[in-house]
């Protein structure tokens, strides 16, 4: 067995993890060892795997409240549209590797592409007739992964985004009289909406209670409307608290803050600038002292004030993934279904891939009330109870105390990726049938 | 008894007005009614206060662990050099408003400004032949009074802000291949890099481990050498994790992240742009991937995160202000003395206000590295005890339940502030001299 993790980390991405290392520790009789690859697929075309039966149970366990991609994570795509060539040398070379190693289950945590990445491999295993089971693990704090009710990750990131604007709320309240009248709070998310809205359940239902403004990525925004509810706020509470998703645009459906000189490794444009945006203009128009917050990296990343919600739906997705495969099952993603929302109840089931890679999820238009500034009722109910529960790690000098992995190499049984790319077209190293699977 | 709040806020601030109000409880023969003023000296002009007798006694204890200023704060200042007129005035209403509800005990929690504001007022007392003890009470996210051996509130900044690069650091850590290699982290701290320095809590005495680079607003830096080092960290871990102080300055001495043309209410340039001109730098000479984050008003607000020693010591900065009042001092600010560090052991003791006020304290330049881009290890013996124990509010659907003070207001006996304007030499009202003191 091979896992690996994709794209930007998350809170729960380890505990996806652990719960597959776990499940797989229930099947002795089909899995004999459990590998991991370094920095996603890279690791994999890299032949650079880790023996995760060498670390020990208690660092197998850490993972569950430890944030970041402990194996290593990517943005590296396969990609057979732009660069046909170099895909298709890629997939030789993975197979070479998964031959070489008997890997005859795949396990990937990631995203959209993450997604697309696990598809391709397995219809390239279906194609080159390598018995392999191919499972996806849903992970992203965007929480835009299609048919799965909510994302591993999300929970968390929602958690400690609500948890901020409520205190920096309280912070620029009780200062309301002549200081930071305005605070703008720019959280991820390029295209979905779904991180700004939850920071919505900071308001537990009490409309005066910040966050008073929401800004998703779906809408199309007129500035003038946009200053005017700002100011309409402002006089109603002294202060106003803006949440903005990274990705809004304006009513020429331009990105406010994207820097479009830049592209990031997939050819999106990058943004950083929305806040900063919203608070010239305000400046400029209202003359209202107004701050800003970029939480950036560190909202996918607070482990500290982490969903226990989240954190148990994402090791059960890696336990699932593992049952799925282990029964035979290929092509597929691990997806959460709600069962009801109140009380609460989840349960696992798988999806086909091929309905997932490259779709992506927005924030329905009616969770989204009809001005474009808050969220709907119908978003707080499906929302609340993703933020359930608090992780506690460890602590040790005040700070937690997470798990790094010591990562016990596998040896390496091919030439090395750089001779391969030299020798245009490598034979692949026999696979070793007659060895147990791993 | 009138107390208030002045600046910015912290996470212990309110556990300091908590302790102050608990101990007057103790002393019901000198103090018969707890007023607190709101928005700072402002609510005291404006007559605006509240009876912190009429709150609950849980929303009391509740502020022990509530970040912003319960009562309210402001940034105004009784400037005598720059609007004498003013402030003189200021003085007269607030001597009245003393007088009208005979207040014999004034309490001021704030900062170097604050500090200021309270030896006037006591000064004024004396001058006016008014009996009134009057006791500062430190508070400063910055961590920039003198005398004190640390500031109430400079604690949980800084766990909250090691925590946040500890895991920002695994996060990008994890990605080092291809994305996200550098990563800066803005801190607050216009010019004393006590906060910043705070951080280097997050290595555990690991050098490799994050952050990599501290810039301090106390040193000078070469944008070269700042390049050449980054250059250096990178190719030794494949990521660079920068924690810059919001007011750091070029060689010239002039700050790298300052708006000249913006001024706050004490007339120092806005600063917020240290990590953008830093990114700039290292992406048009590096190339690198460089991404910010721009804690702001989070740092400050992040109860949820706070240090039990430093709400602690908040609180018994309060008790501490009231002990010496009704034992007939006057004229002080409360300090914090460190006794040992290890095992860490301090008490509280007073300091003439004339020694604090408008000074302000740096990090000593032997407790910064000779290359400037680190703390020495007796900054880390230091700072390390005042980020122990977690504070760990009540929770409620997943979030933090902080308290709300009811806020019962005073009656008012004095025309309002307006009228007073408009009248130039109001007549102050008779005090109730044989009133039971308040």
């Amino acid at each position: 067995m091979l896992i690996a993790q994709s794209g930007g980390p998350t809170c729960a991405i380890n505990a996806s993890i652990a719960g597959a290392i776990e499940e797989a520790g229930r099947h002795p009789d089909l899995i004999e060892e459990i590998y991991g690859g370094r920095n996603g697929i890279l690791g994999v075309l890299n032949e650079n795997l880790i023996d995760l039966q060498e670390e020990k149970r208690s660092a197998i366990e850490g993972l569950r409240y430890t944030p970041a991609a402990a194996l290593g994570t990517c943005r590296y795509k396969i990609d057979f549209k732009k660069k046909p060539e170099q895909a298709a040398r890629d997939m030789d070379r993975l197979f070479a590797v998964f031959q070489a190693h008997n890997i005859r289950y795949f396990f990937y945590a990631g995203g959209n592409d993450s997604q697309d990445t696990s598809l391709k491999i397995h219809e390239e295993a279906v194609k080159r007739g390598w018995d392999m089971r191919v499972i996806g693990i849903p992970k992203t704090i965007d929480n835009d992964l299609p048919h799965t009710d909510h994302c591993p990750g999300y929970g968390s990131v929602i958690k400690y985004n609500a948890t901020t604007v409520a205190e920096v709320g309280l912070d620029v309240g009780s200062m309301a009289t002549d200081d930071g009248s305005v605070c703008i709070i720019e959280v991820m998310g390029r295209s979905a909406g779904w991180i700004a809205a939850g920071t919505a359940l900071a308001k537990r239902g009490n409309p005066a209670a910040p966050p008073h403004i929401i800004l998703f990525p779906e809408v199309q925004y007129d500035v003038e409307l946009f200053l005017a509810k700002v100011r309409e706020v402002i006089s109603a509470h002294r202060y106003c608290i803006i949440v903005v998703g990274e990705g809004i645009k304006n009513r020429q459906g331009e990105e406010i803050g994207a820097d479009k000189t830049k592209r990031d490794a997939f050819g999106h444009p990058v943004l950083a600038g929305a806040a900063w945006k919203l608070k010239e203009y305000i400046e400029a128009t209202l003359k209202t002292k107004t701050r800003t917050v970029l939480l950036g990296y560190a909202q996918r990343a607070a482990s500290h004030c982490a969903s226990l919600m989240d954190v148990t739906e994402a090791a059960s997705c890696g336990e699932s993934a593992v049952r799925a495969a282990v029964s035979g099952q290929s092509g597929y993603m691990v997806k959460i279904v709600r069962e009801s929302s109140s009380p609460y109840k989840w349960s696992t089931a798988l999806q086909d891939l091929r309905q997932v890679a490259n779709v992506e999820h927005f924030v329905p238009r009616e969770w989204i009330s009809a001005d474009g500034f808050m969220v709907t009722d119908k978003f707080i109910e499906y929302a609340a109870p993703l933020i359930e529960g608090e992780v506690r790690p460890p602590m040790e000098g005040g700070l937690p105390k997470y798990v790094v992995l010591q990562g016990s190499p596998v040896e390496m049984k091919l030439p090395s990726r750089d001779a391969v790319s030299a020798a245009p077209a490598p034979e692949p190293a026999p696979a070793a049938e007659a060895a147990p699977a791993a």
